[in-house]
């Protein structure tokens, strides 16, 4: 029995209806997600046990966000309950030529505040074998990247295979802070996830030849990132998600694993988009399930690509899926017909 | 003067909102259709005077199937009050590569507990020169075929023409048994439609050389199933339906008609979806009005595929268009510029 | 310091949500817009100084349609509060191959029955230097094409910059009318703007060689279009932009401008549709920007069709965007990545 | 079998959500009355054949109010399509101290622009045995008021029972037109239905000692009102709504009746009101209902009533209750408990 | 450490918005909820440790039951997956002199159909140690009462406290079969809990001189009651709710409750109604934590009474109130005012 | 010509709709607001020249709450842009029993962080009469005091009338830091404002014999509270606003005014709420108004009530009607009959 913890953030999410955008919101699509979060909540859809831990206010809008997780089957047993607020992120979706934008107001967060004692690792790990974290949890704040450590430190001691996605984001913290935090917790990581550019922004290396603006993926220049990645920190996977952005409604979806000795490139998905945000955490959580699922290499990467291709078409950072559903896509039928 | 009866179950549509899925659905948009309702709907649009046969309970959801009709000005006159449930069907709508989905619930509806004594088909017939129904209406019960089976031969017996949908439905009966059911009800129909999919699950006949989930058709696979039907059950027209399913919002629309002597394609839309529940139904009803009309085979063909074409693109299961906008796109204006 | 005045007629817009039907409209959405306002309110978002002249009733509709323009930061204190009627314009969206409609309701609004005395331009004029009107606010009755003339006499008479949108509309006047007024209107013009099809239906100027509803469109043919126009009434620049209708949600997007020297073309974008509306009316806001700003040719024509491709995804009449997003898509970033 | 046709207006009714005021709102619902429509609605749900007599454009908006009607089994067949616009008008919903408002904007529509040969009155009152109007008609435009009266003298050539709501509206006409024009009308008319106000507006027949505005009913004072009407014209049924509005949430409601003998008083609810637009419409319809099932005069005035003291539970214009309802609540069942 | 176990259906609640009638219905909110269900979700808010148990579909719509029930931290895990239906009710909110309606369409629901076999009640109790069914859940099927009962035996036998609220529901059963079959399952049940009228309806005691429709409680009636049914059951408590409707949106709410030596007496409210489906259940669950917490008689009457009070300002089934907010309403504080 | 300076903060407002609960909210409407921003917003609906001072972040968020104060035409010209957050608060609305609550999220905002030299008084009064703040501003952070107390310096030297609301808030700071910040600045206020509780929060200075929760008002005992005010600060004018809470949606309202001579009250007012948030500010903005337009104070004070009485209708912060509306009212008009 399998079962896995991710820590980091749950924020509100609030989001104008449809296309409008944020000057012309007269009200706010109130959802709940975050990296780590929407992982658990994937991995809870699959059938695996996950716990999300955090730290939330006792308040009614602390109390939602561990409803929300609560309703799609996430053990919230393991969160502390104190601090003062909720991060909020605004999302306006973009259309066409036109970008989604988020705005952040994240900063003294109840996660971002909290002490290393609110977490006692040793007992949070009791019963669990995978850890996940991804690069935005040290990036909400020096404390929050000692919890970190902390985490990463004990699941070790635990033997727990720990997974990371690097999840490089600008506003939180600058790249030469993001390389020296995120290079000593990766000695921890076995499995490391990345999206194009991430690697770039965090540990500075560089896929030769690709222009993701223009939606240019360069093979073998992913590859080297791989290699480079796998071997600087020692990580028994890697997988670089690879999106080609032809416009904000319509993406071109793959992604590449490298485990020490072979490449694996899986199909590409032409996605007409619903919703893109947590497509990088659906996919983390498709490969954490294909591990746990004793799947091999190239049947688990088809998983995990299959996971975030449905994750684009459902609204919310929350991928809703069953395994069942990704399997018959990663098996081929990407037709959309309708299913009586 | 034309009037038209159709026979079967009118359900209520309960469908979350945009592409939200069924367990993130807060609210459900309340619409009603099925089959041969959606028929009586478009042939009313199209100014032909148009009477849906069923059975609903008297309570207000009942009421509500019923004032839905009269508000697109089908004929309610005939419907018969009494049973406890109006069907329903659940929908979730799907996106890119993720399918659209229906859960049935219509069990025990009223039509389906229908007893045959509730219809006096010579009464009903009194004034009218067309009965249609579709594969639906003797699948949903052995009450339901034996009511289907009376209202054919009273039909004959008048001298109606008589169109039916094959309209297979794989949760509502086996394929052995709607072979079985339909092939008896066949020999009192003139003129039968059908999709690509429709004349395998029913007769057994298939096209060589489709595969219609990879978005492929054979024309000539098609010409052999018309072939087929028409030798078999002598039909004076067989129509058939061909979608190209690229992704759950992108489909290629067209079809084609067997007279018996010749063989007409239609043109092939590339249709943007909106809603494609009742897109056959939108068919069917534009082939019954060009006939009704007298129009020519090709003419007609192109009629009814344009009126298809148009259903895709409204929600609901209504096709709510009218003769003229279908003649418009038909001729060939379907660049879809503002009409001020 | 720059101040544009534009005079035109602002009407409630109802609009059924996403969609839908006017049929199945059991709400509309109730926004505002009209050609010339559409422009003030491009160009306050640009930073630009923008005041519109109409006339609205005194009750609470017409005082929206002032709040609306206010919340942009429209200067309203020009707006002359009277009459009894906010025209309305009902709004259909099309999808696919259905095309927009739209159902003009705004005979008998305020502004078309105001009378020349409504308005004194001296003072209306005192801090301006750009006038700006479209063939739509001659077109609404006699007194609004007489209140026109006034304005452009005046413009002339103070120096001011006038550009026209030549905007022709069939349901307000038939195309003898329209050129023999907008003939007259011409000679105040410094800067035409028109669409692809403008010319044809008030001068009866027409470009060779191009079928717009095949989305099929000559260049040369335009450059004798925009060379005959400048020709006949001297403008300063003469702009055309041309639309390639793919779709009701798909369309290419581009435009020329000829200084009387000199033709420039835009890059061509292809855009999927959130709201049409408007998009002529964001691609003279952007010119005249261009113009203020004091751009060359070329980059002011990318700055304008950037502007008009961006509120393609904007939903409503108005273009709410900044310089610099316009900047940012005109300087070739349109891949629609999320911006955080 | 009874058949009643009413004549009069359908106006788009376009309200802000709750209640929400005409500056805040974003959007409307939009919804279809009038009170001669809102007559035959509400007959029509009490089993009785109703027809609804205007005119309405060609337009999918005319449609619409056509397609509503049908809704709720009004036969629309009767309704003569043509001109330019439908009627409008802007309703905010008030609350405690601050009063609903309504905008008109209903001049220039279809019916008031009607010209008296687009009705065939003959034929129109074929089947029919009841014919009923009220003082909006006439009221719209002299045009209107000539095609009443021509509806008057045929009703009355035909031996059909004729109503009338004496429906005094301020800004559609004067006192004194509205006196002119209603005196010449009401010697057609059998039974005459007011509200507490309508007797002095019009013909300047006076209660005293009541303050409407207060709350405060004389009821002295509305047998005078009544006696006065029944001896001026000869009514055979004379009958006043009496409400006491305490507040824009809570009003008292009955109603008195005068057959030229004796008076009777109805009870009097306690509303908590939901929407009160249509109160006197549903209490006409009740009356004509009650008369048409020969009810006793007590008995009939109760019925209608309740009819519309449960109208003001209802959303929009329509009284969408059974006869059965109406029943129930005027047999003493006011308490709201839940129906399972 | 507690632990409670409610028996039952949880059915999707479909209602219109506000105020709207069922034939007006474009939209249904969807909620979930059921007798025991409510218990079960009060008493988790409450803090105490609830398990819901039942039978649900396997597809989406049973998975969202269960996810609601998890959102408010009931425990899931023991509920059996499978079966064809999620029973339904539609409800439509009634207002002032019109009462809310209820349609049950929850024949043959999946916990209806059922059967013995597939619960296993010794493991269910394994840690509990209160048992809690109403009078519904024999009401649904033959084979739901022998589950009922089977819980009840097994219940007994652990030495849970057994609570039972009648509920009597006549369109579930007559009152003849009610009686006989609650009155076997009566020896099992410690605690009962009723309305004004279940004892009349299901074991034909009455009390004297109350009205309940016209809102009159004669307090020395329902005194007897609960001596007839404790003497006649040998219940520990028997607790009785008094409502008094005044109209649909204002009743009066209280109980009473008897331990075989004393009646106490609730304080009364006079609650201005936002939705009372679910009082009762709240009230119950109110009682149930009441006891757990070790509460005197009229304390824990007071805090059941509160709890249901609040539930009648809460939309939906369930009470979303916390005990700290429960206890501060029977502490007095009623008055409204803003909490910051 | 007379022109208002207001000072705060204005926040985002995030309400569930209707009586929905925090834990429901699937979406928040989203308007903004704050004790001063509602004053400006009252007072340019009055008809006064009005300008809102404080600072905004440069993002959306930040223009958002710009363009609902230039959309209700309070002048915004003086705002400084900056700083990182816009200070949100959510709201859910009480019903019956159930208090609102109010969960502030407004710490770090922009305004809260703001340093003295963002603001230049003497700029910011250049062409103003009358500054008002009220005791939230200083309240926010010691910068804001600061700020606070650098506004009234100028707007004393510059001899404006100074206005201030006690509003005392038990989250932003403790009674004793409020007494002593609020007692420097009040030196330099002409007219304060208090609720029936701030004089006591603030000051000390307590009403006898009256029980606001229980909703009894003891009239001598604020003449009392208002007289200890007057003497200690030498207030010009002393105003209290009087509210029963008589439950969640009744409340009375009323209030006193003492000139440091002669004790006004005014009619009570038993108000249905439709949203109270604001109520304050409203009848402050009134009394401001009241004065600038010359009334007496009888007047004056009935003005301010009936203003505030009409806030208790309207939807959010901020009081959207005419003075005209407001005379009305203090005229007498409150039955809310309809006004066509």
């Amino acid at each position: 029995m399998c079962k896995v913890i991710t820590l980091g953030e749950i924020m509100l999410r609030l989001a104008p209806d449809g296309y409008y955008r944020f000057v012309q919101a007269n009200s706010y699509g109130a959802t709940y997600g975050g990296g780590e979060a929407n992982v658990a909540v994937s991995l809870s859809g699959f059938g695996i046990d996950a716990a999300f831990v955090t730290k939330l206010p006792k308040h009614e809008i602390g109390q939602a966000a561990v409803n929300r997780l609560r309703e799609f089957g996430v053990d919230t047993s393991l969160i502390v309950r104190g601090g003062d607020r909720v991060g909020i992120y605004f999302l306006e979706k973009g259309a066409s030529q036109r970008a989604s934008k988020v705005i952040y107001d994240r900063k003294y967060s109840a996660i971002a505040e909290a002490s290393e004692s609110d977490f006692d690792w040793d007992k949070i790990f009791q019963s669990a074998n995978w850890f996940h974290f991804t690069g935005i949890t040290p990036a909400l704040s020096d404390n929050a990247a000692a919890i970190c450590f902390a985490a990463c430190k004990a699941a070790r001691a635990k033997n727990l295979t720990v997974s990371c996605d690097l999840n490089y984001r600008q506003n939180l913290w600058s790249r030469e802070k993001a390389g020296e935090v995120m290079g000593k917790l990766m000695e921890f990581v076995d499995i490391c996830i990345a999206n194009e550019e991430d690697a770039a922004d965090v540990f500075g290396i560089r896929a030769g030849g690709s222009d993701v603006t223009a939606g240019k993926i360069n093979h073998d220049g992913y590859k080297e990132v791989a290699q480079s990645l796998v071997k600087r920190f020692g990580f028994k996977q890697c997988a670089i998600t690879l999106r080609e952005s032809i416009s904000a409604n319509d993406n071109n979806w793959a992604a590449m694993l490298y485990n020490g000795t072979d490449f694996y490139f899986s199909k590409k998905y032409a996605v007409h988009i619903v919703d893109r945000v947590g497509g990088g955490d659906s996919f983390g959580a498709g490969l954490i399930y294909a591990n746990l699922a004793g799947m091999e290499a190239q049947e688990g990467l088809e998983f995990a690509v299959a996971a975030s291709c449905l994750k684009h078409t459902i609204e919310g950072d929350f991928n809703m899926v069953s395994a069942d559903e990704v399997k018959k896509l990663a098996a081929g039928n990407a037709s959309g017909r309708v299913q009586r």
